[in-house]
């Protein structure tokens, strides 16, 4: 069994890491960490765990960590992680990093989107973009893995088949994403009341959004050319869930057939995505609770077009399933322990 | 006071219209017509009317409505409109049609998009396009309007300043629209289910919708040239609103002032209009119940491109507040008549 | 036009208030008081107010308010209105208090379950319980009512005709009662974010909860003895809307029909109070955004037993909407102006 | 591996069956027999599915379920059940029956609720009642077993432990329950349609819903005398989750710690009930998506009255959870195999 911690173990992707590992027939958890609960059972904070998994949440221990953890997965907020992961980085351990601190190429990138100096550039530099259906091979030797964003992984693996293909022009690409609110994590800001999100949408961060940045990263590695795009953020009154909608100008008259096959033919292999044939397109309910990703299209003729429409689980996928995906490769075992499950369905 | 009959009264934007007609100071129902409720009060079939409107739905009977109505709203399914109405309209009754067949300046794009024969063209000639807000001066003298759809209010509102003032650019426009589930009316089919819907969103009709045309009509008078885009409508998780974020590419640098300047003068006039001052973006919540518009915009200098985000209610401006706004403006009422409140807010 | 302050205002009462009173045609707002958000507009608050009221909010200044307002609404939590109220009393200035501070027969059962001394008890001892539909001849010439809360409405209007009319037992009166949301107010409180209240329901303060007492007081008038009852409040995944399930044991075998006679008679001249005839039962929606209440009801035969349902809005009949209601009866105006309408309906 | 069939695979019901027994380590399913879908995958039904369980549906074969099936659940509408199952019991398979055709002691209150008389009374008169923490020992060795009601499931378990100590009087016992939208199956018909479902709850079926006497009868095994009891059933805006409330009057002085240590010694060895400390009280949101019940309960000493709250969510402990516990006892499986987790918690 490996021996597993979480760090941030009380924040929505934190603990929605914890709930699939107390699944994974090959972990076994040995420490969660909670700055705000030290002392505390998980199953106080979240009742769900009860009898399933009653651990006490502890401070972080750098050397408890080390002497408890084959690898471990951090929670943290944009910062934190990078503050924190340096002394566990130095004693050898694995990390599966969720936070936007080490998911860039560039840390000129990184500081102007997140407007602060990389402390840790060194390990930036080392550390893999763990898109697992992008980047599996780097991620097998990884020490550390950059977790990708929620809206990034949407969004990145509905238009990368498409400009790897060559398919689509470089300019005019804009994505259009809605997110459920569990996006904006454990909070008590108003904004994120029921009272106010219940029968509301927005669009907000309008061509700002940090996701942009990383979006941007990888389609550029999949044009080969500099990806400069639009993306727009939305919150929507669900809890679960991203669905992107991506426009992209053709380079060439192609069918929805051709399309189909670009797509069918790069996913071939990946188990967790699902690629709808022409005339069906995502929902989102269809992938809450899983780390399974759909994605559709259609092909407007009238308009030299392609429309993606791609969706996932922002905690899942998007998040905590994703990482867990991240340490199976990383540890050796079958990428698809603990995370095989058609999710809630209803 | 004016009397006023309502045919389709028992669908969602037929009952909403009578929901605004019962606080309306200068306006009597005299009838209201449902096929499939004759003889059943309103308030049995909307108990939220019991006490406040008991009138008795009846089949409809033309020399009764032109005997007892002075303006009539014809909230009917797309189709069944066409057929009803010239037999209406010959008894010089006026009407405010809520489907899509009198919305058109050309009877071959309806029918393109419709996929039918029109077989009222020469009122189709006649009729007016009910957006108040650009085509008051037409109205006044109607007999009939073609009461704009829901996506098309929100979306024509947000582009036709910049169009107009001629900062945008013709092609690359994209409108990426979200709406709650009433757009799809009154329906027992299993998609629009609690259990289907909650906790769920999903784009549909992708460059096929309807509304596409109604849009690139009026944007094309705006720009004064053939305006064709990428219009995507999604459902997400709520009754009410219509959220419509918009892309179009920009002819020249511009600020985020100068473009509110753009629309605050466009929009100096009108009402139901709030123009968000730049840094402030709409949210469904503030429109619904209501018949105001909300524009935001955020220019992206990177891209040399603007992002225009709209809200309104799909049910009030977007269908039966806009048809009463229509109502008034020609029957020489006050514009504001009945319609001049803050919505729900909570 | 009656001149009339909102103490309070930014409140989900307080703002409920102010929106019912922008479309109340006999009283102008003179002043919304806002310790939050002084100097900011009310429609910057709330946008939804934009262009229908723009009324900046103001600190609180008793001579201010006595200059400018014939009745003022108090809007406050529990506590802070009986310290504000005295000077505002004793200039003169009617009130209308949503608090539970005015609403008691009796300043020790007041202090017993609100666990603090009262310190105005002479101006409690001159308040009228507001519950328009039983006290209205008191209300009438009262400066002071102490409108009802929002499970104490729905709850005594559903009891109060069958212990009159002496049909039940006076022991084993249980109410099971079911809140949306709102309820909770304006919080920032992590129990009412959207995601930890969205596909979750619980009950709370289970025979503690202070409406217990208020529901006692009136049913005990009711029963002309003293009535002692379980109140059990749950929260459920709505905005708006309580749903009250009251049970008590008949003291004689009665038909459905005899109790639907006995709730009809009651009940004769109250417009906003729909008896629901034997065979329908009351929903939430058909009272959202309206002053109306639904009351229906069972025999159980089988046990000798009825239960009864109802339903209001619980920010509007069960706030706001009531309280304007008392206003109207307090200053002699028509007692349905301004909140004649079926609410919201969809 | 144990071989599984599941009949009615595509309600709400079934489909949660297959997606339980997707993850079951001991189990695989040899047949899914949809009446509607036969020759469709379920993936394609239920899309969620899709490269998890692509079995396609077939039409009912008895033949084939005996070959092929070592036990089967039959989740399909009461009614259909008793028609089928004599049948396949015939052939010796192994029956959980999700339906109330098999639940009943005694043939005539089957027929008495039901309305209909039962045309295999003496299958009945074999039938197991599979609330698995009462009847584990007669479940084991059940060839078919009827298996518990969402209602009766979460309000049984709430009183069986206080009536079987004696501490409560047997009249008066009351349950007011709430059920998430989904406890309805997959429907169509209007009232369950999302607009009409959102921001709205109603009490339905008062004294009249058939798992009031399947609660009485478990009941009054508890109490080894005839309870007879009211249940009422309400529907609330959520999709999954029940929640009772039960309100039973003490014969004695208890304190909550006594009533606490009753159900800690009743449920000592069940691990999937929760009991929680005075105090506290269940959520919904705790247990969907998971075979756990959570039960709290105050004593009101005011009235010498326990009320206990109880919460499971419908379709996982209320249907399908439940039935594949009943398998795993029957199988002489580990009873947690397949359902030993912590639900969808967020």
């Amino acid at each position: 069994m490996i021996k597993v911690g979480v760090l941030g173990a009380t924040g929505y992707a934190g603990i929605e890491t914890v709930r699939i590992l107390t699944g994974h027939p090959d972990v076994k958890i040995t420490r969660l960490v909670s700055h705000s609960f030290v002392g505390k059972k998980i199953s106080d904070v979240y009742p769900a765990f009860r009898n399933v998994c009653d651990i006490e949440c502890c401070a972080l221990d750098v050397d408890d960590i080390a002497a408890n953890c084959d690898i471990v997965f951090t929670a943290l907020p944009h910062g934190a992680s990078k503050e924190v992961i340096p002394a566990i980085y130095a004693k050898g351990v694995k990390i599966v990093d969720l936070s936007g601190d080490f998911r860039y190429d560039s840390k000129e990138v990184y500081e102007k989107w997140y407007g602060e100096p990389h402390c840790a550039p060194e390990i930036l530099a080392k550390s893999v973009y763990g898109l697992c259906e992008i980047h599996r091979d780097k991620i097998k030797d990884a020490t550390i893995v950059g977790n990708p964003g929620c809206y990034t992984t949407c969004s990145i693996l509905a238009l990368y088949p498409l400009l790897a293909a060559g398919v689509v022009k470089h300019d005019n690409i804009i994505i259009d994403a809605k997110s459920g609110v569990s996006g904006a994590g454990r909070t008590e800001k108003l904004p994120y009341s029921f009272c106010e999100c219940t029968e509301n949408s927005k669009a907000y961060k309008i061509a700002t959004h940090r996701h942009t940045s990383e979006i941007e990263q990888e389609l550029s590695h999949a044009a080969n050319d500099e990806i400069l795009l639009s993306f727009t953020p939305h919150l929507i009154p669900q809890k679960r869930g991203i669905l992107a909608t991506s426009y992209a100008n053709l380079t060439t008259d192609i069918t929805d057939e051709e399309i189909y096959d670009i797509f069918a033919k790069f996913y071939k292999d990946e188990y967790f995505v699902r690629v709808l044939k022409p005339g069906m397109l995502p929902e989102t309910k269809n992938v809450a609770g899983s780390n399974f990703v759909e994605i559709g299209f259609k092909v407007d003729h009238r308009l030299k077009r392609v429309v993606i429409s791609s969706a996932i689980d922002n905690l899942f996928k998007g998040a905590a399933g994703q990482a867990v995906q991240n340490m199976n490769i990383m540890m050796g075992l079958d990428e698809k322990a603990g995370i095989d499950n058609p999710g809630f369905n209803l």
